[in-house]
């Protein structure tokens, strides 16, 4: 699995350490002594998928960097309840005025792994490869992905700029799907796939005859995903995108795509329950 | 209702703009002409309370001061499935790099008020309000807050600079839930009021008696609320966190409290199903 | 004595290294060699209170991480005329390039910090604390406010987020002082209290009946403040404000308020003389 | 006089207004209605000399663009107490939020511009200018230095990129005044003169048989200032430094040199006393 | 041709208006009226192709939005020596102190462009298509590409992020080209194609088979490249790089590939000879 | 020679890092291993004039703090082709991320040196200085003024804002040469010096009667430049400008001038051939 590059989310995680701590921690100044030293723990209230213990580790260093943190969870691992995920040590004002970011990020993160965790297993056997879309919280799509990563996912484009993607709101500006990918085709740079969503069975064909490097279909039925299985015949990888549930994702992976897409793996993240308990040293 | 100061997360819309659109919109380059112009509706899919459209208008404008942007429905207003909530205008491909991050904020922020709203309309006819937590996607507090008010909801704290909450890790640092409230009293500014997490009924008497002007009531049942609030007797106000849900939270209004936090409207959002249609003019 | 955290100021210091340095310190390049290395004294020209040796030293590793600084005199403490605050150790040129700016900054903390020792040892024996404002040079308000503190003064609020002031300006848009508290009850959230502004001492009973938390005597002689003690019978705490001097603070404290706050102490300071002395080593 | 370049203080003014504004002006928004509008009189309440209305008019269009702001006084001009500066009209709220920063800056300079005058007035009819100096509020050299401009000071350089001042820090490296204005004549661009710092009149001939291009005569006594004047013969121009107050200056204007730098000027401000007084429309 | 989004690059414009005016054009205030107004000429002292003229627009625009600029030039258009390529008009100080930053990146633009152009001229007829590559000025990378697109040269990846180019640096980690091909295959996001880069023709095959998508041959000289593209059998696109020269560019070419990438188009730049001629109003 | 100072430039070597790994360096993730460890070499494949090795061991510092470098070269040494310039020991993936940004700019300042250093062996034995011009890349100035010094060369003024230079656009809004000086002279702050451009030798005479502390001869023969010379008689400095060659800087040279500038040396940079070789440890 790639792991996290810390550069890309430095600002990120110092604006989140600035957004809630602002002027200072007004009440750990008023009630921890200014040299009390303490230990925190980050303890699972729930079974969960891992995602984020670099992110804490960073944060607790951009917040402090005197604290101790110590990791005993692996990214991507599953854990019962309970469970330790990391130690950290040193200032207590510190640990305390960075513990509610940390949480923010770490909840958010192991719910986002968990939640595709289940979709991953769910498709396990077939082909499909559960990918993420573009439907991040504003600011954390560097982290949302990620967590998709430890969760089992794969990443799709991580923007507008690295990936050609046609959808209905383009082709609105051309007479056909060929017509649209032709224009593109001659217009993107030559390490750029085309990947063109169509909306019936009988567009795959009419998509791949132009050139698509691959078609999405959009809200498709499985009963439809089967049909454009067989229209496309194995000449260009396949994602299925709309609608997808845990309860249906199984038929559409067993119709044969490639990739289906899951927007709410991020677009609609359950905060994992993960308590920061600390105890003066 | 308190409206959204806008100057106050432009760097975040701007940020959210430049993390989607990179290097460029490589599709929309590649497929709509430089000159072509269009018209989107934004258009609820489910029903939904509305919040956001400023923000919405305020990342169209950053994108293209060009684009012209109206909005057909009030901030807080509870709208029908298929409802155009605001039209934009103006040059296509500018609309179309916007798309996601705008469908994003407002999907999220829509989300939450529709949520709140579910919460507030629970406790209606009790003297309760429904009050949101610091626990949102870190980088969008201030928008995550608004939405709350937009869903009838009531703020907490802004972060950690702008009141003073004794938790539990900051006890651990003290004897006595007393000895917490004096250092607190001697030490922070005099605007402040000095809010205190308690863990029984019987340590309300001794938070009023050490001077706290708020008493947090932890994961208390309905049963230890109703005790605590005769305890209190109405000397200060009293907050009940901790465990509350849609089912619960009535129980909590009518055990007499006079605020009921609940983290899940920002910590755990789905997103509010909204879609941008795009066509040429 | 809350400390200083430096990750609040950190911002600021790097732009006044900035805005000094420019393209470079043209003299100690032309007049100093490279590899030369210097010893930097503070040495006091005059006796004064010490505030601001974390920032030299902040200033200095942001200058140059490879200086050395050892501070000799305690952030408060109050120190005699020739006293050697601080020393630094380390390449000469990093020294001369800072020694302008540390200066700047010491020189206008100990400024604030020996001016607000000399209100606070005026009021010594009575109830009075000695508070600031928001009067301060604009980007250094946190220094400013804990140079204060360094003199034994006491923060009001930081900025407009975190404190309820209304004030003249505001009661202009209400028929009444209660119906303008009543407003900001309604509307502020819970953590914050009210201080409301008042013109004559009757005003004090009618800010105490609508709620208010504190009360602002604006530009009271010390008869009319005595008058307000005495209306206001402890009920809330009361802070005098304008027109106080060195001369008349001890009438005002021994009025019997509980703050005074002091405007002078940030926007007309002082500078206290202080020199760095640079040998080559 | 040159103008203020107000690109060159916008990010200044923006982190200005922040610094105070940050999470938003909680009494404005509960006491004072959204659609307000008001008129505000930025007024004196003392003779002064005006400095900083342009940055007053800049604040608050970063502010609120919807405000409208007239002057009624000229930069630099001796206005009387009881004057009307300028009028700002608009939003209420953005005027009350802006307030503070408004105030604090412009009382900032016209305390600067107004002592500067009073050197200036001071050293009428002597050929000497009255010269400001590095000592600014860091993070402010710009406004400060207009300011000056505004009394009718002149501006040394801006910052230790602009010119060459070899002080007695950078003596220490040298043998010799010779031989560091030597040092200096080889190693700096050609389009940047050359001053030092002497310690006694007798240094005066030596720095300008080395090639120095002006001289400051560092803590000299009058007498010692006209011995100085005697020696150079008005071969390079001569600056006055330390210790210079409005009771001394004349000395030593009359003494002969062509400038004289005064650190109060920008170190020591006194703020000016304004009101801004707002009144709903 | 894609224009220019002028968002990407607006950062990258202030950063070099600031790093030329600093803290102010001393020259322009010493010596032009604060009032005076000019017209300015950019003209051509020599043939070239047209690259940059929106930057001027809107580097001018940020220097002061009152400046009015008319362009009398296409992108992309081949002009005679003394052209008039644009018009701006307004204060006269403003048009002075953009002046140097306006003609160093349009000099650099137009350079960039005619330079590019030679090397199209140079294939025409052919079906290879002349591409940039990553070797451009550090900070200028937007703007040295669409330069590029204004010669009529086609863009190769923006940066590391949108396209995998798989070199020898990373091949070192490899058995075989095979061995990189097929991991990089299982890694990479599905809409990005895999480029690698071969040493000697036998390698296309290997290359071919592992599932490259596209082929780079490095250095190859034009009989290695006939036999490539033999080998190669029009199965994916080829690309010549390294070494190619106007001299030889026809060259490969001819010997069949598709693109010819030319690193000397952005990092061996010729500034175009243009200047701007400015007279008063 | 005066170093590089690395926090000039820093805020510009991340920009350049961030401008080319955007959201990731897709390659090295996919084809190295996260483990993997490697040595690069920096190799000259020509004979060059060393630049910018600081430069990169701070970009790799940026990349990854955990990178080892070492220098073995000089800067401002002559190297011969094949040379080993520096070695960079790590994380494999870091020093590939880097690779890019870490050549642009190695490449571009050994070019600017190698340069320089060619003019500055043909004016060898004359009394001339090479000397650079404000025709930098734009964000780069620093870093090109840097390299000029590296190559022998003399910097000129780092930007508007440290150095007068009144131009022919200045010098059309007086009535004459002398006009311009005299008001230069009056507004320019005392250590700044006043360079003005003649365009013919009889306007030297004027310029040097106006105060002119240096002259500019603009675009002179090397015949009108013996003139001038002439006329000047070594009252003041003189400088050529316009039109210098390799071929024909002796020629200014020899008559007489004391600098010469040379805007090609960093408008028109040819980017020294340098290679780096990363082999897996």
């Amino acid at each position: 699995m790639t792991p996290l590059d810390l550069h890309l989310v430095r600002d990120t995680l110092l604006a989140a350490l600035r957004e809630d701590i602002g002027s200072g921690d007004v009440t750990s100044r008023a009630t921890v002594p200014d040299d009390a030293r303490a230990t925190g723990r980050y303890t699972t209230k729930q079974q969960l998928v891992v995602a984020g213990l670099p992110v804490v580790g960073e944060l607790l260093r951009l917040a402090d960097p005197g604290l101790e943190f110590r990791v005993s969870a692996q990214e991507g691992a599953s854990v019962e309840q309970g469970s330790v995920l990391a130690l950290v040590q040193g200032r207590a004002r510190s640990i305390l005025a960075a513990e509610r970011v940390t949480l923010n990020l770490l909840q958010r993160m192991c719910g986002i792994a968990t939640e595709t965790r289940e979709y991953v297993d769910r498709v396990r056997g077939t082909a499909a490869r559960v990918v993420d879309t573009r439907k991040t919280a504003p600011g954390l799509r560097i982290l949302d992905k990620y967590a998709v990563r430890c969760g089992g996912g794969m990443n799709h484009r991580v923007g507008l700029f690295d990936g050609v993607l046609i959808k209905n709101n383009h082709l609105e500006f051309h007479a056909s799907i060929r017509q649209a990918i032709e224009a593109a085709s001659r217009a993107v740079g030559h390490l750029l796939k085309i990947e063109v969503e169509v909306r019936d069975p009988e567009q795959v064909r009419e998509a791949i005859d132009a050139g698509a490097d691959l078609i999405l279909l959009d809200n498709f039925t499985s009963q439809q995903t089967q049909r454009a299985v067989a229209i496309c015949g194995g000449r260009v990888p396949l994602e299925s995108s709309g609608g997808i549930t845990l309860d249906n994702i199984r038929e559409f992976a067993q119709a044969g795509v490639n990739y289906i897409s899951v927007g709410a793996l991020t677009h609609s993240v359950r905060a994992a329950d993960i308590h920061l308990r600390v105890t003066p040293d």
